[in-house]
């Protein structure tokens, strides 16, 4: 990663911006990533669902007069119990992506719906997949003012709408609603439940880094988290890496060294800067440090279990005459061409020099990120507001508020702010996972805890579950079924308690 | 009242809506109501403040390139034990209204002050007083488009970033903020600490009808307590009322009926439909329930203590020869001229023809109100949604949005919904206000609770303290004192916990 370089942004698994403050003013995008996502992106054919379209409101807060747009949703009613029987509702907050992705991504979910008899729910995130205003994409990312509905509390009254609106039309009101979701997906849920405790009675949040704004978590956390994770496989992986920037540099300045790092990385074409290489380098070591998970799985990428500790493996492992570069050619292989079947990579920006998550992160979604000369394996690199703002003006023309997303949302004096306020959130975090850093880690009140695991990566509890789970991952989720289960339970028992002649079957 | 007319929203003291459903598509206002609220809008020399200009974003949930506008709020640090103290802040909601009138009306804020040591605070709402988006009342107003931000959301953001920004400014971060408000003031006040819990920690919600929307309560409930009022007092008074209405047709179908009425009732110029009579009459009756105080009272309009006893000892204590509108006059004089300075009365119509609750009513705040044959001295009314629906667009040109309010910030089915959630409120009541009936009147936790006094009006504990008080106001004001006071020792306790090293002398 080139000094001037910053990879400032990756929530989930669907997008990256990468700032230049001295290059194109356009963010840039590991296309390969987004690219996967479609390719492999879960299992679809194990989870049946109906595709349905909900009439939404574009804007919520204000009376102005405009369209409403589509709003997709994904639903599933095989194992519901049914309105009289108080069956609940699983929502499931999508995030910045295709609903379908999430959803079959999902498996946690899906695996425990038959328990609960419960509906399972998939509203989509505006502006994300098919749910775009002003009836398509390129109209609804046209401008700024196009994008200005594209907001975090716009997405929560969307989905507080959909399910009042859903629940009528079941006859279903009194049905509990529990809110999921993972990575940003994860934020919406904690924030939903916060912000509106009549609809959703609890929230599975996964990974959701809730306090990665502002000063709240030193701007180090994200990549000194992944360097911790290359370090714990490998102190040499860790300073090979460390030293491959620079290497990449010097090559790179070199007469024919643009062409000769093509061809050690085996580019399709020609880089056409190192800062290039760095970003894609960058991307896939932040990545590895989300998806390293205890087994095999295809998440992202096809990749084995444990994945970082294989691509210390290779770079470790190369023979003893291999440069610097090819044994960090050998490792990142791990990442991009695990499959063995990539004969060349692509390196394409996004062809429209827009993104949803990028627009977020332009306005509310101000993530400062930087990395230490200490404790990462990235270079040193300072957040520089200014320049960030800049970058936003000029990308979308708009000028971020980077304040005020704790305002409206909260963050600061978290413990203090909740400790006798809310109830029934669960943060569940692996300490691998980059974001955790970001998210919460202790238990704000009896209600509201945290479910750490050390091996853990990012959203792993999320996931199906394979016969290679670990016992802690088992336990993870038999803890986060337990706390459902009684928040369901107390919910009825109150409903009882109010209505005492309507006593059921639960 | 007509049976075509039907007062359908009267919230604080600020503006009625009388919607006539046959003649004028116009809200018309009781212009006198309005009028008085500058010369009997309170004590203004008792209590000092500065007055200050904040610039606030337009629209907060979108990012829309709008201009800014400059909110006013009044401000006094006379008491204020400083951010190195923890010193607290107290914010009043402003509601629909000039904030001095409600700064100069809420004396119980200024006169525990001292007590805890507090800044206070007094941001006004958006749309009222001097807070005018786009430079003036006129370009504010001047249709759907420029209003379309004058909504309860936008509002309590502008509370949150208005607060946030202050407490940067004395580096007062630290230091806890107790919310007050009264009538929709006090309905914002319980919506701030339940969206905003990590801005305030706690609020007093004074006569907040927040359940006075869709089905949560019987439309029937607030004239329902209105007649009961006047009932109780006296049931010849309450039946002299009730059959005041066909008596006024009656005149009014009469030769020159209208002209006898005016004369009647000493107005100004003559009637134009009985209608008109009926409204300023509804009017007084809801308001003199509203502000049956125990001891004289100058809110709304100079009035004896115990009005009502007053306009029905006139009412049935007239000659024995006197006619019912006679009575009907009489009575309704202790309202509307009890210093009996006025000579005869106006009923001239808002000439803007547009007000911001009224808009408000027609967007969010759509509060069902019907009046029942058996129970009300009024005639019996069913609240008809299609029509009123038809009044706000044929006024504003806009569609109310009458499910929103509750999807965004709850109300049905509180109990349950807040038993273990949220925390810090109460809701205190006096039963002889007809608000009463749309808001909480039972503890719905062990910290959110209700303080219900029989013989309370509308927010009467945050009016000043008399020597008349009588011993359960006293009682009232105290408690209120001692959980709040709870609320920040607690605060201050986790504080400490948090940060042993900086224990200070609170």
């Amino acid at each position: 990663m080139a000094s001037d370089l910053r990879l400032v942004l990756i929530i989930s698994f669907v997008s990256v911006l990468v700032f230049s403050t001295s290059s194109s003013p356009l963010p840039r995008f590991p296309r390969q990533n987004r690219a996967r996502i479609q390719l492999f992106g879960g299992d679809r054919n194990s989870y049946q669902y109906e595709t349905k379209y909900f009439s939404q409101q574009l804007d919520h807060f204000s009376f102005a007069d405009l369209p409403k747009f589509s709003q997709r949703y994904l639903i599933n009613s095989d194992h519901w119990t049914g309105a009289s029987e108080l069956g609940p509702i699983f929502l499931y907050c999508g995030n910045e992506g295709d609903i379908e992705w999430f959803a079959t991504n999902s498996g946690f979910i899906w695996e425990i719906a038959p328990k609960f008899g419960a509906l399972l729910v998939f509203p989509e995130h505006r502006y994300y997949g098919e749910s775009m205003p002003y009836g398509s994409r390129d109209e609804a990312y046209k401008n700024a003012t196009t994008l200005s509905y594209l907001t975090t509390e716009q997405a929560l009254a969307d989905f507080a709408v959909f399910v009042t609106d859903l629940k009528r039309n079941l006859s279903a009101e009194a049905s509990p609603v529990v809110l999921f979701g993972g990575s940003y997906g994860g934020m919406l849920a904690a924030w939903m439940r916060l912000k509106y405790p009549h609809i959703a009675i609890g929230a599975l949040a996964s990974s959701a880094p809730i306090l990665q704004f502002e000063d709240i978590v030193p701007p180090q956390t994200f990549y000194d988290i992944v360097s911790n994770d290359f370090k714990r496989e490998s102190s040499t992986c860790f300073n090979t890496i460390k030293n491959s920037w620079d290497a990449i540099i010097a090559e790179g300045q070199k007469e024919n060294g643009l062409q000769q790092l093509s061809k050690t990385f085996h580019f399709c074409r020609a880089l056409n800067s190192t800062d290039d290489l760095s970003d894609w380098l960058d991307s896939a070591y932040s990545y590895l440090a989300m998806v390293d998970y205890p087994y095999p799985a295809d998440f992202m990428m096809p990749l084995p279990g444990h994945p970082i500790k294989e691509v210390c493996r290779k770079i470790d492992g190369a023979s003893s005459d291999a440069s610097i570069l090819e044994r960090i050619y050998a490792g990142v292989s791990v990442y991009y061409n695990y499959t063995g079947k990539v004969g060349c990579f692509e390196l394409d920006d996004d062809p429209h020099g827009l993104d949803g998550w990028n627009w977020q992160a332009c306005t509310e979604m101000v993530m400062p990120m930087s990395s230490s000369q200490e404790n990462s394996m990235f270079t040193a690199y300072d957040f520089n507001y200014s320049s960030y703002k800049e970058d936003c003006w000029n990308t979308f023309g708009v000028n971020p508020r980077p304040r005020w997303v704790t305002t409206e949302l909260g963050g600061h004096d978290i413990e203090t702010a909740l400790k006798s306020f809310g109830s029934n959130i669960i943060f569940s975090n692996g300490l691998l996972d980059p974001w955790s850093g970001g998210s919460v880690l202790k238990n704000l009140s009896s209600t509201i805890v945290a479910l750490v695991t050390e091996e853990g990566g990012h959203h792993l509890d999320l996931r199906p579950s394979t016969p290679e789970d670990p016992k802690w991952l088992v336990e993870q989720r038999e803890a986060e079924i337990g706390l459902i289960q009684g928040w369901i339970r107390t919910y009825r028992l109150e409903k009882e308690a109010q209505f005492p002649l309507l006593k059921r079957s639960w």
